[in-house]
């Protein structure tokens, strides 16, 4: 463990006759030599002369990384090494999502979660981009409610955990490209029109101070490595140590885009595309958030629907997790057909204005428009995969893990993805489901100094692929609309099922 | 000449299919590779986006050296290099002086000098340092004065010229240890109080933004030696160049502190201690700066004196040049002794409550005490030569250059000060008068960024005597009371001058 910043107890000699060194330099000169020459920032400059005296000149120093250097960005009177603190954040276009952790011990303070106050600029991130082009002020606006959301969510911790918060000397932000221009203020525009140019891609370290962000030291950005494929994915995949290992592995994050990273410590690829918003629930007409109220999962036995609802009481919708056990249940109870059609001699649907839907709940209906949409999400995350699997010539049962980030792959029964064919029928124990990765690579490089080196050769070794830019990607996406798939030979143990359950004759 | 910024016309490729680097690299792969790896300020990376399309891709780049490597600070659309400015800065205790150069030519555009705002905390240095003493929120105070007196002749420098004076990448100022201090709300109180250890006496680069001072870059302030011999004299000598020199030269700064450096390329040896305000009009009762109404000049012939005035009309008082011609047209005219005392027999005298005086314009009166103040001050300067020239071990007439730095330096007759001792009898045109030699070095530094290495030579290799631990400088001090010396033989063109005026026999 080698965190961003440290903390180091200094006991100085005062001056005296014979020792007129000035008292930066007897700061600098009671630091190891290892760490090389260590700067000052400005506010740490002023605390100096207090701080020193009012101590007997027993105080601890915080330093933080740089980027280039290590720089002391805070003093305090006496020894206050004990509480060592430090800050990770995922910077998602919805939430933010910040931690607290002990430096000393790697172990989690605690975490905070707060809505992204840039939602009041559009829900969509579109619309924020839209609403902030060429806009210098609106842009401001933008950032403002960027670091808004980010002192939000201090507070919180602040006050939850009565921790000097504020003291903190660093904090690493992992978030998609888009999010990383609206936290600087830039103009996002570039990212999403073509040619696809950003600002900037490679980020890194920036002044709390300079972003107006209430910490002492520095804030350290995760880089991007394409429009499309933020520091979210990089850190995600840092977090899951694909790039270390022999095994080639597939990293997938799967929302309203997809990402996805597939390699080993030879080689990485990584491709993003649209997939839509289906699996935040975004299209699906009664779909929702997986929040209270949200159905997570779903099992059909004997026609009758038993759902599992986040925070009890009576359900509101479906949540990513659930609309795939929903479709997975309908598809194995002989509900839809493989091409996620309702089967209405299957009885009990209903109708309304000549589409078919199943109530699962009193008044909650799942839409046959709504089992449409999803699958086109299904198979633009198949396709991508078996795309970039088929790129680097493996065949998918030799993959090594299959790591599903986000909350999404927090909650959704494996089983029912691979029977939808958006996971791949691989052994259950290879598939892993990441977590917030992006929080927990913003983590590993806010305890690892390490990985700053890594990210340079992630970077240089990642080729990367825009799948809108796959001639055949759109082809590729119709055999990937069935379910699971047009080629039931990829989907061997859903094969069996299905013929266990008299749905596939044998 | 090499500034410590540049301006750079780039006209970059526009992002296109196959082509999509973002904006920053764009501008990173376009500068010249010898700058090595380039930063840009968070200011700067917002204003990418607007200026690269504004302007159809073609756009100036401003960089300064931050003293680790060149950062972008300023984007301009199209090609403004034509007009490339810098500022340098000699921040005085009384007096700010800032010049505004073109970093093209290395010529002068223009130049300002407003009073230093700190003296709403004192006029003398010591009361600022007291009242700051160990107050945060009174040092900031100090700082705010410090940085409105920038504003303040910033302001009137952008009006006066026109020119975009806010724009400059960078500003090198120049000041003593307590000025730099003040300049960054630090608190000086280590500077003045034994063992004079200070807050730090490195100094270098700050950003602007972090010292509220409205310019785009970066300041650098010169390193200052010790508390008493500050980056003002380091930089007056950089301005002499004495430390190029095969011939070892004398810098002298003589104010209400005096502050010397003897030495060559070979060797520096610096020293500083207190010499009393008389020089710049202080204790004389009819002293005052060298403004207007000041008596520059005196000359006494046959019992009449022959005064310039400084901007003409009715003299006010003596400034310290004026006070130099007068004590040594006194004793040149036989109306002072060796002692400087008043030779009430040559008559023409006043008396009041038992002190001698001498009536030089209609109620402008020159006293016994002044002159015994004076030749203190004198006596003090030329120990303090004759001490280091001793350590060194270099006669007096082998001096190369004798430097004398200051606007007090600009008006005084070489002759007369030579005639009372304050200077040393060596040939008149070895003795040069530096003028604003902090000014000129700041200038140099800001024109020539190889003196940052420099600097570093220099203040490794200068060594530093505090007079005032020097065990037998008053006594020595005594010796030098006389007019010129009490040792005559030092001053060999006086001593026939006073043979042929008759006023030492032969």
């Amino acid at each position: 463990m080698e965190p961003l910043s440290k903390k180091i107890f200094l006991t100085l000699m005062p001056p005296e006759e014979g020792d007129d060194r000035p008292d930066l330099k007897r700061i600098q000169d009671a630091l190891p030599q290892e760490l090389g020459r260590v700067s000052i920032s400005v506010p740490a400059l002023r605390q100096l002369y207090n701080v020193c005296r009012q101590s007997d000149w027993h105080i601890t120093v915080s330093l933080c990384w740089t980027g280039t250097g290590w720089e002391i960005v805070l003093l305090e009177p006496g020894d206050t090494t004990g509480v060592h603190l430090g800050l990770c954040a995922d910077l998602g276009s919805t939430t933010l999502c910040i931690r607290l952790v002990n430096l000393n011990t790697g172990k989690i303070v605690s975490q905070e979660s707060v809505y992204n106050h840039q939602i009041a600029f559009g829900e969509d991130i579109l619309n924020r981009v839209f609403y902030g082009k060429d806009q210098p002020e609106r842009l401001e606006e933008i950032w403002q409610a960027t670091v808004d959301t980010f002192r939000e969510a201090l507070s919180a911790l602040a006050q939850k955990t009565g921790l000097p918060v504020e003291r903190c000397a660093v904090m690493t932000v992992a978030g998609n490209t888009t999010m990383m221009h609206f936290l600087l203020g830039l103009d996002a525009f570039g990212v999403f029109a073509s040619p696809y140019a950003p600002v900037d891609l490679t980020f890194g370290f920036y002044r709390a101070w300079d972003l107006e962000l209430p910490i002492c030291g520095y804030v350290c950005l995760y880089p991007c490595r394409a429009n499309y494929l933020g520091g979210d994915i990089i850190s995600g995949m840092v977090a899951t140590g694909l790039h270390h290992r022999e095994e080639i592995s597939v990293f997938l994050d799967i929302g309203t885009n997809g990402e996805l990273v597939v390699g080993n410590r030879h080689f990485l690829l990584a491709g993003a595309g649209a997939a839509g918003p289906a699996l935040e629930g975004g299209v699906v007409k009664t779909g929702m958030r997986a929040v209270n109220g949200a159905v997570s999962y779903v099992k059909l036995e004997n026609g009758v629907f038993h759902l599992t609802v986040i925070g009890g009481g009576e359900p509101k919708g479906l949540c990513g997790s659930g609309i795939v056990d929903m479709i997975a249940q309908l598809f194995l109870n002989g509900r839809i057909d493989f091409r996620g059609k309702f089967i209405p001699e299957a009885g009990d649907l209903t109708e309304k204005d000549g589409e078919w839907g199943i109530e699962y709940a009193p008044d909650l209906i799942f839409w046959q428009s709504d089992i449409d949409a999803f699958l086109r999400t299904k198979a633009a995350a198949h396709t991508m995969v078996a795309y970039m699997l088929g790129e680097v010539g493996l065949p998918m049962e030799q993959v090594g893990k299959f790591y599903v980030a986000g909350a999404f792959g927090t909650y959704l029964d494996k089983e029912s993805a691979v029977t939808i064919g958006l996971y791949p029928d691989i052994p259950r124990e290879k598939i892993v489901s990441a977590g917030n990765s992006s929080l927990e690579g913003a983590q590993a490089l806010l305890l690892n100094k390490g990985i700053l080196e890594e990210l340079n050769g992630i970077l240089e070794k990642m080729d990367y692929i825009q799948f809108g830019a796959v001639a055949d990607f759109i082809e590729r996406m119709n055999g990937a609309m069935a379910i699971p798939h047009t080629d039931l030979e990829l989907y061997p143990t859903v094969k069996a099922n299905l013929q266990k359950r008299g749905i596939l004759r044998e």
